[in-house]
Formats: C-alpha cells, sequence, structure tokens
C-alpha cells in the first residue's frame, strides 16, 4: 500500500496558493468556559467548503495525457463544487455524476463552475454506479471523494495551516465522514507535533468510523440519518480506516440537537453560516466530555452549504435546544376567556408569544375541551420550567 | 471647526492593531455581472461591527483624567458593543444607557464586555436625555456614535486597510446612517486616491443624509422605519454632514425588499450574517443604477448583529424578492376535489408545497366559497407566473 508523507502535504500548500482562500483562525473564547477556542472557518472557503483542497492537488499531480481527458466525480453536495472548481482552475474537463433528487441550488453552483451535469435517476448509489461505468467508457480518471492519498494529502493542508498559525495548540476537532479530511490532518499535524490531540466528531446518525474503528475493522451501516448530509457516509475508506487507526485519539458523536444548537452559536456568535456536517467540531467543543479544559483547541468549521430552505427550521431546533424558544400545548375548555387567561400568565412572566393555534376538532381530548398550541419566545430553560409551573397552578393540562 | 488629517487616521490603525481583527477582502465575482466585487466583511470584526473602531480610537485619545472618570454612551445596538469592548481593552469604566425595549441578547452581549447597563424607560431619545444627564452629573466624556472627529477617525481606518489590500479600487460602497463610517472611509480613501469613488447608501425608509445633502442644509426626519435599525438615524451630524458633502460622490437608497435579497445573497454565497445595516452596500451593487460596470469596487459590509428571531422572515422575505417563494391566495369552492386539484396543477409545474390554510369562515368572499392560501418554493419569477396561468386557467379566482 502507498504511504501518505509530509513532504507531499507541503508540495500541496503550494499547488493549492493559487486555488484557495486563507482561512484565518478566528478566536472563539466564549465557546465552552475555561477553553481557549479558536475556529478554522473553512465555511468560507471557495465553494463553500474544504472539498476543493484534496480535489485540487489529486487534479494537479495527473499526467498530461490524463488531464487530457478530463475527470469524473460523483456528489451530491461538496465534493461536486471541489471538483469542478478543481478542474476548472486546471484547465480541464470535468464530469459530475449527482442524483436527480439533488437540490437545485447545488446543482447550479456545480454548473457554475463549469462542470458537465449528468443528473442520474435514484439516489446517491445510482449515481456512483453511473459514474464508475463513465470512468470505464472514457478511461477518465476518477476524483474520489476522500479514500484517495492525494485528496487526503490536499485535505491535510488544513493542518499545517492550522500549525503554522497557532504553533502551540493542543488540540484539534475535526468532522468526520468518509475521513479524508481528518486523516489528512491528524497525519500532517501529528508530524510536526506528536504529542498534538486530534479528536473527530461524527453525526449519531452516522457513525461509521466509530464502528469502524471500535470493531477493528471496515463496517458499512445500513442506513445512515442526520440533517448533517455531508458527513452522512456509510462505510470509511480503507486508507482513511488505517489512517484514523493510526492518528485520531478519540472520536465522539453529536445528536441532531446539538448540531442545531452549534449551527445557531456560529450564527449568532460569529456570524458565519455553518452546515450541519461543518458544525459538528464546534457542537463536541460546546456538548461533549472531551477534555479540552485549559487547553487550546482549533475546531475545523469544514462547510457552510446549507439549503436556506431548511436553515430556517435549524435555527427553531437551536432555540428550543437553548430554551430560547418554546412550543406548549394545552388542552382548555372551550368558553371564552380561556385565551385571555393563559397568554396573561405568559406574558406576566415576561415571555413572548410568537404563534397560537387553537384548534376545537381534535379528536383525542374531552368533547368540551380544545388545543391550544401557543409558541414563545423564552430566556431559557429555568423560564419554560417557571411559565409551565405557573400553567399547572392554574389547573391547566399540559399535553 | 476642528479638521480631520490623514495622519490620524494613520495613527488609528497603530491603536486599534491589538484590539481589531483584520477583515481581509472577500472576492465575490458573482454579485453583480460585469462588475470586479469585493467583500470588506466587518461583520467579522469584534462585536460584530466596525463600531468598537471609532470608540476605541477616541478612547484612546482622552488624558489620563478623564480616563480614570470613564465614559458614557447611549445605543440600542452595535455602538453599545463597541464602546463596552473598547472601554475593556482600554480598562476604564463604561456607563451604557440602553432604551428599556432593546432586545435581550443584545443587552447581555453589551454587559459581557463589562460595561454597566443603565435601561432608561422609553425609547431611544429618552435613553439618550439620560446619558446626557449623566455626563452633566458625573463629568465623564460622552462617546458619541458618530459626530466626533476621534470616531470618524477610528472609521476612517477601513479605508486604508481597503486601499492596502486593493491598492487599484476604482469605487467603494459604504452604510451611511449618522454619516460617521462614510465620513472616516471617505476622507481617507481620497487622500491616498482623489479618482477614487465612494458612495452612500441609505435605506429608503430613513434618508436623512440623502435629504440633507439635496437640501445643502441638516435635515430631521420625523419618524424612520427599515429592518435595517443600525443606520434608522433622523439625523446626520454637523462634522459627518460636512465630510459627506465634500468627500461623497453620490448617496443612494434601497428598498427593504433589496435589502433581504442582499442580505440571502451574502448567507448563501458567501456564509456571512450581514445585518440589514450592514448589506446595504452589497443591495446597492446588486440593484442601484451606480456605475460600476468594469470597475473593481469594495462594498463594506459593516455589520451582522441581526435579531436571530427575525432572521427567518428577513429570508423569506429574500426568498420572495428572487421567485423562489411564493405565497397564493384563492378563492375555491367549498366542495370536495377542489384541493386535489390546485396541489396537481402545481405539483405538475414542478413547484414544492411548504404550507397550506384552508379557511372557510372569511367574510369577504362568497358564501360558499372559501380561501386557499398556499406557499410554495419555487424556482424563479417566471416559474411563479407559469404556475398563475395554469391556475387562471382553470378557473380558481386568485385573491
Amino acid at each position: 500500500m502507498e504511504k501518505l508523507s509530509i513532504k507531499e502535504i507541503y508540495s500541496a500548500t503550494y499547488v493549492l496558493k493559487h486555488i484557495i482562500r486563507p482561512t484565518n483562525l478566528i478566536s472563539a473564547p466564549l465557546m465552552r468556559p475555561g477553553c481557549d477556542i479558536y475556529i478554522k472557518p473553512e465555511n468560507l472557503q471557495v465553494t463553500g467548503s474544504f472539498k476543493v483542497r484534496g480535489s485540487s492537488y489529486m487534479i494537479s499531480q495527473l499526467s498530461d495525457e490524463e488531464k487530457a481527458r478530463g475527470v469524473i466525480a460523483c456528489s451530491a453536495g461538496n465534493h461536486a463544487q471541489g471538483v469542478a472548481l478543481a478542474a476548472k482552475a486546471c484547465g480541464i474537463r470535468s464530469i459530475i455524476c449527482l442524483p436527480a433528487g439533488a437540490p437545485i441550488s447545488k446543482v447550479e453552483a456545480t454548473r457554475s463552475y463549469g462542470a458537465e451535469i449528468c443528473l442520474v435517476p435514484g439516489v446517491y448509489d445510482d449515481a456512483y454506479q453511473k459514474a464508475l461505468e463513465l470512468v470505464e467508457e472514457n478511461n477518465m480518471p476518477f476524483v474520489h471523494p476522500f479514500d484517495n492519498l492525494q485528496v487526503i494529502a490536499g485535505q491535510g493542508t488544513i493542518g499545517l495551516e492550522i500549525l503554522n498559525d497557532l504553533p502551540n495548540a493542543d488540540a484539534i476537532i475535526v468532522p468526520v465522514g468518509g475521513g479524508g479530511l481528518i486523516s489528512g490532518v491528524a497525519f500532517a499535524a501529528k508530524q510536526i507535533n506528536p504529542n498534538i490531540k486530534v479528536y473527530g466528531v461524527q453525526a449519531a446518525g452516522a457513525p461509521s468510523m466509530v464502528d469502524s474503528i471500535s470493531s477493528g475493522k471496515i463496517i458499512r451501516l445500513d442506513k445512515v440519518s442526520t440533517l448533517a448530509d455531508g458527513i452522512a457516509v456509510k462505510q470509511p475508506g480503507e486508507h482513511t480506516f488505517e489512517l484514523c487507526n493510526n492518528y485520531v485519539d478519540e472520536i465522539v458523536t453529536v445528536t441532531e440537537d446539538e448540531i442545531c444548537a452549534a449551527i445557531l452559536y456560529l450564527l449568532e456568535r460569529h456570524k458565519l453560516v455553518a452546515e450541519g456536517a461543518g458544525a459538528v467540531s464546534v457542537a463536541a467543543a460546546m456538548f461533549s466530555q472531551l477534555p479540552l479544559e485549559g487547553k487550546k483547541t482549533v475546531c475545523v468549521v469544514s462547510g457552510g452549504n446549507v439549503d436556506v430552505t431548511i436553515f430556517n427550521r435549524i435555527i427553531n431546533r437551536g432555540l428550543q435546544k437553548g430554551g430560547r424558544l418554546c412550543t406548549l400545548s394545552l388542552e382548555i375548555s372551550d368558553r371564552p376567556g380561556q385565551l385571555v387567561q393563559v397568554s396573561k400568565l405568559i406574558a406576566d412572566l415576561g415571555a413572548n408569544v410568537t404563534g397560537v393555534l387553537h384548534e376545537r376538532t381534535n379528536t383525542f381530548i374531552d368533547v368540551n375541551s380544545c388545543v391550544l398550541r401557543i409558541t414563545m419566545e423564552t430566556r431559557d430553560q429555568e423560564h419554560i420550567d417557571k411559565i409551565i409551573q405557573a400553567i399547572k397552578k392554574h389547573h391547566f393540562h399540559i399535553l
């Protein structure tokens, strides 16, 4: 098996210099009390994610004959845009296979970087099969999203940049899907400072690398389910499994609510838009048991390509998780004055009502009652608890 | 009257060096076709806006006796956080007067920087009066949000940074509220390159500087109304009026919908959160008649402190403005099958329904009819027009 080398990662930084944007560390002193945390904002990278690094470096290493034929890739997300831009920057052709149901915005973004789009009926696996067929037919190089040493070397440039900006960093937290990003970062960082800790984070609904490492062999999950679609990968790669086994100190998982809260934190405190996959590192810093106290820790925020139409829902989930938005359903008698009484209780406690649904045709409750669903802005969980107590004290039944 | 000098602005850059963050220009080639546009992301500045610059520089120039007494300011927004952090960085006391109704998040952010908070019943003008009383009582220096030459010099450092990063810039577009930011930027930029154009932007609902310049004298507006609360200023300052008159080439206005579209553009394309006031420069680049074709233009995005609870609404407005979200109200007969028919028309044309409200108790329509309010995701205005045509063709009445 080929081996990764730190020299290759250093040389990748020179290849990438004219393609990528500098993404300087941002200090985040309030992310977790007692810790000195920084953000590496790869969501501000061209194409909105780190993916352009790996594909650009891999493409740069192709022979002239291979470049003349162009490259093929398969992705429903960030990798598609990364390959498209990398190929354009190198002046070569690219064909990207996407599942037909991919969001219009992502398809258009990929097309805008000059790629030829091949929409394949079905899901990601169908698009992947189609890409392999095209590779076979046209003898064009395939740009793997993670399990390729040159792709991994390209992603590893992030590790070098972090230690260049913050030479005395104690730990780096990295999102993990297929494992390409963390493999490159962990390898690079540990060559420079063997004592640095590198932690990985997966979504609890897609723990393929966590399960593989704990089983000692590559595991394929039957299904994955998380809003962090960029790391919803069923099976790690062979290179990435080996590199994670050797260089990563620990991989933790975070819940969907924790991811939403991290996205909201980045939005409010740092004016940064992160996608679910990009924010899992911050979610781990905020909510996990990782030993970060007193340590200089860098969270890699790997991307920001989130569909705005679901962004609202994520913000609401984040507000709920933080006790700042609360929806209560009450059973009230169907007679005048009840709504007034509940509204007054809530107003007196300083919560701001943002939505009311009053429904009489609910068949699960008493025929003389109706359901009142109230959404309100609150300060924190303690505030919500006070409101619930007050409502119960007045003999309203909370459903 | 005292005068601003470029030397003072240069010296401000040195004072600010250890307080502010570098905000490097971000290339935005797709913001307006045929133009070479860059973003100066002051939303990523500490405290989430440029305001920390002016107040830090002004405070640094106080005498030791003045510093020992501490400073007073009045603000419901970014200026409060800027002064609080500036005072903390200088190791002095600050008292910030805020109207009692100010958003909890902004009050807490200001307090977290170490300021003493004075919540004043009433609106901004009441808080301002209270601040002046405190200044009188305690003989403490007042940090004006814009009409002070040292504050203006501090904001002017943005002009120097822009020309340092992009020496051949042809134009700079700057949000205008009281005029402190644009006064500093225009003065600094024109001292270095007298040929550079500096354009201002106000919200159409708060055109105090536009009206003042066109009247040749300072005008006070009776009321201002815009989601861009950071530039909702009733009256320009004396210094800022004079500096804008002498150094600003043109000031345009943008509508609320244009501001929402600009916020959405920054969110989707650049992963940046901008507040309304921060995004008006981008709105002007996208929608105004300013002559930017073939020019290197820098849009100053001045801040990102937007309340997340209204962010959803802004995103929705931005989507509507771009033809990507559409709500139609139809009058349909109150009999089975009508909803199916409308739903099918919409589905056949490829729009994705996200909300339906079916209401029978609307008193404005025929007693045998009801109102169907459908919200759907669409591709663009052309797509919406096709859907409307199809609905009309089937004899549904659009309200």
